[in-house]
């Protein structure tokens, strides 16, 4: 059997990796599957910081499935075709094991598909372990609370499901760290932005998202001080101009959230900013709006922006 | 919290059944859920006998969910919104069992999905009353059977998966059964075709394929005698041609499929005999060809057309 690979979305995030690199851990334990964890980016330095800590490397980035010889693939934390590997179409896509809505996706054939809507993948990724009976080595375990801290902003955000506390719980003590401890440690490593361009802030933490016949793109970075972040805001939205022509975006949204405080400032640029003050009842200035509470771009961005923009 | 239907596909097989009565039961006990399983359409002969054996009656058939202010649905055996209840797009989907491929589906929101290649979707709700520990009622463990016969024809289809064989044994033994004995017997009752106008036959089991830019229909009957079927050829060609003008198929393919021997024999009309043949590299005479060894639409039928008729 050919190698199969197992991979989060690209640009990938904390939960990505880790997922990824659980699972294919698991499925080669549990049913012998010749499986390799890859990244379909580079690691941003929250997930540098968590790999760093538990003394694993880094998934190797692949662009393609089919140049490297592989066939089949497992998809974690997402679905959507345009999030995920270039050829996936051309692909056997095995199983998926994933925590948001599903959309932009088929198959020809029957597959696993595991999906709960719970705070991240490695939430999932975690239950089957303990579903299976394979034992989770103590750095996965670290990997999977990472990625769960990372999606959940240390179980605040709203997408936080109850199972998620115990999930924490059990995968801190099966790591060896202090949760609240490793968890403000490990998300303040992600905000370091000072180092980044405006384009690679953009595209950190990035997603594209086919809205009726519009294409929005969506990116999030996280910070303890946006009104830091917003000094740049002329140069953002030059990058996010810049980001549209060059992608087909109708708009780009930057939502800038503020991980001690739980509220977000978003920042937007193209044509249809009426849908924008629509899907968040609100007014934008100078192209930008405080989002009060809002974190969860999953489930405070993307439903809103979709009912706005209307259903296709 | 308001009601939450869970039902099957269109055109409800035994397994559709089933699994939304299994699986509605066991949400209400493990979750405290409000389902109510419902069904598509009126049972076929061959669930009737099922339900008739193992002491139960048929769930009720909606046709909306809105008109019975339910907004929240549960969908088994299925995914694709042409094969759903009409107004899908307009309800919170909560979950889904299944056991088929993915496409035409999306949600707004994260779900649980639970798919598996398996055999029935049957199978899976049955794992799942194991991984909770809730008590499966010997009835509802009868008609979970009775799915997993009914979609395996008796565990011989190639969709059988290994697994089902051991689900197969267990839930004869929880029903008191005897899974030969009783699997033939209920596999016979829904071979009567002789009671049935062709317009029914034809819309028994069938299901809608969008392939390409076409739409493609795709029914099934089992029979222990292709060739009394046969007999009515032309009546059923009529009826065919009648469905596809009323609603807008491309191509009609009726599977006639021999229980006992495991073979069919297709019957087509239709704009695209060239790619139908294509699809299962024969050639089609008086509008007919046997296929040696099918007998699962699902692995041995779809999968070709989709093929044939090109990807999307």
């Amino acid at each position: 059997m050919s190698k199969i690979f197992v991979f989060g979305h690209q640009n990938p995030d904390t939960d990505a990796i880790a997922s990824s690199m659980a699972f294919a851990y698991l499925k080669a334990k549990e049913n012998n599957l010749p499986t390799e964890a890859v990244a379909l980016g580079e690691v941003n330095e929250e997930t540098a910081f968590a790999l760093n800590y538990f003394d694993l490397t880094a998934p190797r980035v692949v662009k393609r499935a089919k140049d490297e010889g592989v066939e089949t693939v497992i998809l974690t934390d997402h679905n959507e075709f345009q999030q995920s590997i270039e050829d996936i179409e051309e692909l056997r896509i095995l199983g998926v094991v994933d925590h948001h809505r599903i959309a932009n996706f088929q198959t020809a054939e029957p597959l696993f598909y595991r999906a709960e809507p719970v705070g991240s993948a490695s939430s999932i990724v975690y239950r089957m372990f303990k579903e299976t009976g394979i034992a989770l080595p103590k750095n996965l375990a670290g990997m999977l609370l990472s990625g769960l801290i990372s999606d959940t902003l240390l179980l605040k955000s709203p997408t936080t499901h109850p199972t998620d506390l115990q999930v924490a719980k059990d995968l801190a003590e099966i790591a060896g760290v202090e949760l609240e401890k490793y968890g403000l440690e490990m998300l303040k490593a992600g905000t370091n932005l000072s180092t980044k361009s405006e384009e690679e802030l953009i595209d950190l933490d990035a997603k594209s998202f086919p809205l009726a016949d519009k294409t929005v793109r969506v990116a999030q970075v996280n910070t303890v001080d946006i009104e830091e972040v917003m000094t740049r805001q002329s140069a953002l939205e030059s990058a996010m101009t810049s980001a549209s022509a060059a992608n087909g975006y109708d708009d780009f949204l930057l939502v800038v959230t503020d991980i001690v405080n739980s509220n977000s400032e978003l920042l937007h640029v193209g044509q249809n900013g009426s849908l924008v003050e629509k899907a968040f009842n609100t007014t934008l200035a100078n192209n930008r709006a405080f989002l009060e509470g809002v974190v969860s771009r999953k489930k405070q961005v993307v439903p809103q922006l979709t009912e706005a923009f209307g259903k296709v």
